[in-house]
């Protein structure tokens, strides 16, 4: 595919400079990117001084405000007044999509009752339950099941060997990356009498007799409801609640292998980094941030707004727009201090020592 | 499906209240379950007091025991002695099952020799090794994958991509979530001389020449052994053991995205939760409780009944009963006293500077 | 299959002792391997006094240097120098390798422009994109699918279910094991104006107006490369890079559900265990070792030879041969000064707290 770079600034709502003409192939860092030649090249991504350096004079590039291109020998530019916002764009732009086929492949197994929209790319292997409905424009790739009575707005992609369990529904333009699995079996069981756990939340540790005792489980007889809007990544699991769904808001993207227990309730526009950890029943506002490996205990409250850094773990409920981190999660100032205080520790505690010496002397002469 | 009220309170082995023949079509949280109709409707739960307030009068509801159905003006209800334990009946009582239709799918592909008990349910584009043996009563769902010789006891449910490799032996009533994978290689690797992890092991952390060596694999020749009644959640991994196999004790439950290394030994009744990670050969007892995000180092041994809260990283060997928790882990009372003087550790260190300060002017005065 | 004690000694380059004609047909711990018959047996590996222990007389076994055959009654013996290298050589020997059968299987959906080398084993329900190119000697696994244009070298073990996209190249010896994603997209997204997370980076915590904003995607066009003779784990995730290709050098081996985000460089020769999550962007140098659980920030770099500890967080770069531990990562020699105060850290407090009640009377008597 090929653009003008007049075009391709139109579509990015940005400002361009040189010969506007010039066609644009795709996009490089500026050490991948030559110089344009007759059929147009590759546009050279250089929104910072720092990775301009390595420009080639004669190509073309997308620069920050106020660099000049002429500094760079360029043939054409386009400014970027707020880089990723260009990079969306711009990549959405080049993108050749995923790699399905339009049609039902002939291999697919579609249950009669189930209903596929217009438009719609099946992959081969698939299997598609009963009563299952699928949008206009789904593109589903190889080895995909969704099962019975499932449901998925327009423009589902779904990529190969995702997993959707039986009553799922999820809004437009659903993304599930590979081999994720949406509404597999919660994990929620119980024993006869109460057990270890219980008992440990009750006396906040301490435990009496230690019985013997099998785990019945608890069977999810909810499903889960995804909104509009919403990523999954590859290989992420997120469990279907028990008696009502798991939910998931509109705008919401979820990373590579998070799992998100039975009956979490997300809200919207939040992001859950990878190897994230919902345990069961916790509810998370709004335009939350989960940074990498963040624990979330079960039951808790988190608000909207919240920010927790990486590998943040939060045992307890925490008030809307806070910022965290640390293990356990604190308010990120608070950790800081923390942590500075805690590598000085050793030295403190030798401080103390002396100080315990000094005294006991001033004691013993006094 | 439909039960009369009186015939539920039988199966769930609880006290009823009311008009025992209205018929129960499900179960809902006490906000989604309207008056009982002429043809029935969905009992809430309602098993404490605060869940009970959005019950609508006329409705079914179960109850905690002491809650009087006529302050709610219910029609009838069940009262639970241990609420999640009735949950757990009730759930099974109205669970559909999983997505997979009777009989032998006509795209399977069975090897000859396999074996597939009585009554198996398997889907489509399953594959099936050479001389598997599967127990009567297998539900295994679209495009899982069964390697040569493993066997499977009776009522097994293995959930759509799950991958069992060869080499695996499990109980009865194995369930395993989608995409899990049973019998992956271990990681498990050796250098030609010592390696750098070798050599901080010998040294506790002190390092000489560093040299540019490459890992050499060391296979797995050793299996996978399962108990009964064990569960495995969506996209798990277990890996194969090198010599002999890796086991997972019955009755023990592992949730999504638990990666169990190779060697490893789990006991019975265990609850492994989401994102826990146990390293290569090391053992853990009986009931025991892994909170999620728990790590385990390889080598070591967790004793009976230990339990382990969320995200606690495990490093040496535990002792039976113990309750943990913590980076590193440490007993549960200890890590609350850590955690709190942490937390006051910036203020400790400014005392400290006074003290400091007092006393050599003390020192001076003196 | 079987070899004489003799030929098994020479494959493993060590000295043998004893009957070197006997057939060894496996290999087992010290536990599970009787004398030998007249058809030969397996070898114990008994590669330490504590292991020889339950080795029975009239079997055959590896023992360690300086360890003698005739104190445990051996038939015949290798020496190990190294014995997890001659565990690496014994257990190539008798791996029956996985369950994949010589051809291609009829179920198997090839595009026509793909090409496959000589001596290809392709499983069933296996999805091979336009313009692949996979090397000679490759065995694929059931329900594997590798996307349009990308390249596997010589001898490729693709296990089942695992998901290789488009744009994907790697060198010799590529080894994927079950469920691994290489090749989702990455997981990057900006919103129109400055969001959360940039603030709190700019300001270092604290935030002001909060804004409603929604997420937007960018695409990820660049592919992953892979060296020779790296390996994949289970459900393992590694992501597409967003213009330029995520890395992977050669020799590398990653465990089970470790995830690896976009434009993520990984060099050679490193070992990143189960659960490792690395951020979009970093750079990890040669000889690498992150053990499990580890987590690395975005955009960071760690030098060559480190070696990180269980479950260290590491949130800024790291100089080349250290090794380091702890949440957030240091020193592993800090780390341990730090861990022992903090064990001390409540006496530590309580000892401040007498302390200054002693300065006080001191200073109220002067």
């Amino acid at each position: 595919m090929s653009v003008t770079i007049g075009e391709l600034a139109r579509a990015l709502d940005a400002q361009a400079w040189g010969d506007l003409s010039l066609p644009v192939i795709g996009a490089a860092e500026p050490s991948g990117a030559g110089p344009v030649g007759a059929d147009g090249g590759v546009i050279a991504l250089a929104m910072a001084p720092k990775y301009a350096e390595t420009l080639q004079p004669g190509c073309m590039a997308i620069l920050a405000e106020g660099m000049d291109p002429q500094d760079y020998g360029l043939k054409a530019a386009i400014f970027a007044p707020r880089p990723r916002l260009v990079m969306a764009g711009l990549t959405r732009a080049f993108d050749p999509g995923p790699d399905i086929a339009p049609g039902i492949h002939p291999t697919a197994v579609i249950a009669d009752s189930a209903e596929i929209g217009e438009g719609g790319a099946i992959g081969p292997f698939v299997v598609i339950g009963e009563d299952v409905r699928i949008g206009p424009g789904a593109r589903i790739g190889a080895h995909v099941s969704i099962g019975r009575g499932s449901r998925l707005g327009a423009d589902a992609l779904i990529h190969p060997g995702a997993r959707i369990a039986h009553g799922v529904t999820a809004g437009d333009r659903l993304i599930v990356q590979p081999g994720a699995s949406v509404g597999g079996d919660g994990f929620s069981f119980v024993t006869p009498e109460e057990s270890g756990i219980e008992e440990i939340r009750r006396t906040l540790g301490s435990r009496e007799g230690i019985k013997q005792q099998h785990w019945t489980r608890i069977h999810s007889l909810g499903g889960v409801e995804i909104g509009d809007d919403v990523e999954i990544g590859a290989n992420a699991t997120i469990d279907r609640g028990t008696i009502r769904a798991t939910r998931i808001g509109s705008g919401t993207k979820i990373d590579s292998l998070v799992q998100i227990g039975h009956n979490v309730v997300i809200g919207e526009d939040c992001l859950l980094c990878g190897l994230v950890g919902v345990a069961g029943s916790s509810k998370i506002g709004n335009r939350v941030v989960l940074a990498g490996q963040v624990g979330v205990s079960d039951n808790i409250e988190i608000g909207d707004d919240v920010i927790a850094g990486g590998a943040s773990k939060i045992f307890t409920r925490v008030p809307a727009g806070r910022v965290i981190l640390g293990h356990p999660a604190v308010k990120m100032e608070t950790q800081m201090e923390i942590q500075k205080a805690t590598r000085r520790l050793p030295r403190l505690a030798s401080q103390v020592a002396k100080l315990q010496e000094t005294v006991t002397r001033l004691l013993e002469k006094g």
